[in-house]
């Protein structure tokens, strides 16, 4: 193997590059390079928490079993409603009541009056006059994407867009163009350029990036399509639950959730279970149902199904969380921003910490692991090979002290690599 | 509307055959299609059970409101675990101990050690190195069947394979040819015609068919194997947990677990849980773990995750439930046999009722759903359009009770309806 390439995500890259794509090959490079990693101090990626997530957890490397103390800052709960008692108890009620699992698909009567339930409680908190329950988030996007433009249509979608978009895209059948990230003027170009050529445009974006806690600029774009006429589709994975004053979102936040035809989420973040949504039209929603996720994958557990509702109600009752959350990430960005730290246009909890460096980055997050803080490097494939950061990602279980430290230890770290 | 369209089946076929690819004109006809249906007896789909699966459960028409006390036929659950009491209250001990969700994916250190006993638990169990666990098995094939073969790489499949797999060729890279269904003349000819063209060909099969209850002839293809050097690639959804001595699987069953180079399964149906596992060689789990689904989709869940690993647990140590069950499989078909009635070629606790006639399926499924036995119509897009089929799929909870008045009513009806 090339001595040279230092990290997963440069060997991952090398092989794409060098257009390597025998499995034997690929195979080799990856395993080798885990092989060397475990050698020294433990393949980054295959480590796990103890006994699941919190602001403070036992983290183990798999190769070696060392267990380490640290303050997490890689979860997307946002709210830590994953460990709110009356949401446990009474997922452990619905276990009882309704089984562990539901044993087929919602097309063949897979669906508990639970999953209704949850279905009308989403449709109601954000707005639309249904929603539709998918096992993932992953999923949701995915069958949505592929099936709601036909081959004569032409989606447009914000370049940051998530995986879960891209791979609706390549199974769609219709056409598709990004737009540079976040840029209503590109945006707008290519609506213009386009929509004479195509019977309908459909526009995806997400209210919040997750690489880099960016907010889309949801009001603009929404002035758009009163004058262009398209399609808009919004994923509030990162939004859901935590904007809102009881957590409809950040369309309803920004006032326009009239005009978004379709509001997506993921249900493994503020909600703090699994799942994922699509909130629209009953018509779109009918249309949905024969999607190839929908019909053809299991329905999410009823103790899943549980979770998700008990967070939404906890949400709705707690107004308060939100208002925390939101004060945390403004003190965390603060005490960053005085310690010389670039941040980029983040807003939402998401906090990344840029460094281009791609062994840098590593150290960095290495450094920052003995210390006791701990965040996995995102790097190629997650964002281009030079965009690497670690993300900080604020739930409202990190206590101040858990973020005073981190910054602290950050800072101390980044000056020491000459990051800052 | 055409008139003559009787079935959701018929009118997505319609839009297909007609080319009718528009948004608004797609969801029109199935939302009249809805709305005339549920001013009738009630939209068959849209169909729910009240309290989650078991032998009899209350089915409820979403429209209406209808509540029916029915005999179930339509869950994949064949062990009834999702019922048992010990691995109920281990997922409730789990739930407190470990929280409600993991709020990341795996690559971001979302598996806690409970996830990584799963993985080892199936690896042991279905004899490989390795196992590398997804949240849905939709997504583990998509995963694994989108990521392994390169572009230069032919996948030879079976014709009846699962949407899961299509979905995961539409994705990938390689070209790919189907072979006819359980025939390996047909599979050797599409190897020996292709061979030469290609780096490495991928055959992917199913050990047991979801619509048909079909085998796969794992033996002869594994001759094949020998013979022209291939990769294996089997889908254990309707087999893991269910066949093998402690469930090990089919491939096990058959002495052919070392010779198939990729076992995978869904988690949905013995183990009663949500989720899905490759289970391979350490290289090859190493790569899968750069797959999309497995970098960007949330971790099943802790108590989904410990559900897996009890109920593997429960029939590790009760080997009875797997001989019961084939002896009701048994029980019941020979009933219908007497009686009568085609099951085709199929041999797994899934039996199918070949009604090829549109209007008379539905209207014995309807009458079936009076009588107080439910399983919903397989049609278009599930099977093709003149290849519909009642399924009956066998849990052990289904009394022997259950089975005689299944066969008797459906006789009655089908006799009616001059099926038989």
């Amino acid at each position: 193997m090339d001595k040279h390439l230092s990290s997963i995500g440069e060997v991952l890259a090398y092989l794409k590059s060098n257009n390597i794509i025998n499995i034997e090959k690929r195979a080799k490079y990856i395993q080798d390079f885990i092989n060397k990693e475990n050698r020294y101090t433990g393949y980054e990626y295959d480590r796990y928490l103890e006994y699941g997530a919190s602001n403070l957890s036992n983290v183990i490397t798999e190769n070696s079993g060392n267990k380490k103390e640290c303050i997490l800052w890689c979860v997307n709960h946002y709210l830590s409603l994953n460990r709110n008692k009356t949401i446990i108890e009474k997922a452990c009620d619905v276990l009882r009541k309704f089984g562990t699992g539901c044993g087929t698909s919602a097309s063949s009567c897979g669906m508990s009056s639970l999953h209704k339930e949850v279905e009308k409680k989403i449709a109601k908190l954000v707005g639309k006059e249904k929603a539709i329950l998918f096992p993932t988030g992953f999923t949701a996007n995915m069958a949505a994407i592929s099936y709601l433009a036909g081959n004569n249509d032409l989606i447009i979608f914000d370049r940051e867009c998530h995986s879960s978009i891209i791979n609706g895209l390549k199974l769609s059948n219709a056409k598709w163009v990004s737009f540079k990230h976040n840029n209503v003027l590109d945006l707008e170009s290519k609506i213009v350029k386009y929509k004479n050529s195509y019977d309908n445009i459909f526009v995806i974006v997400e209210s919040a990036y997750s690489m880099s806690g960016d907010l889309a600029p949801l009001k603009e774009i929404v002035s758009l399509k009163k004058q262009y006429n398209f399609y808009l589709y919004v994923d509030e994975a990162h939004t859901f639950g935590i904007y809102g004053d009881k957590g409809q979102g950040y369309c309803y936040n920004e006032g326009v959730s009239e005009d978004v035809d379709f509001i997506m989420s993921t249900l493994s973040k503020s909600t703090a279970s699994i799942g994922g949504f699509v909130a629209t039209k009953e018509k779109y929603c009918s249309l949905l149902k024969w999607s190839d996720p929908y019909v053809f994958q299991a329905c999410m557990t009823p103790a899943d199904a549980s979770v998700v509702l008990s967070s939404i109600e906890e949400i709705e009752r707690n107004t308060w969380m939100i208002k925390e959350l939101h004060k945390k990430n403004k003190y965390m960005r603060e005490l960053l921003k005085i310690k010389g730290f670039n941040l980029g246009n983040s807003q939402s909890p998401i906090i990344p910490i840029f460094i281009e460096d791609h062994k840098k980055l590593r150290m960095v997050v290495k450094d920052l692991y003995y210390e006791g803080i701990y965040s996995t490097p995102i790097c190629y494939p997650a964002v281009k090979l030079r965009e690497g950061r670690i993300r900080l990602i604020l739930n409202i279980s990190h206590t101040e002290e858990n973020i005073k430290i981190t910054v602290d230890v950050l800072e101390k770290i980044c000056k020491r690599h000459k990051v800052i």
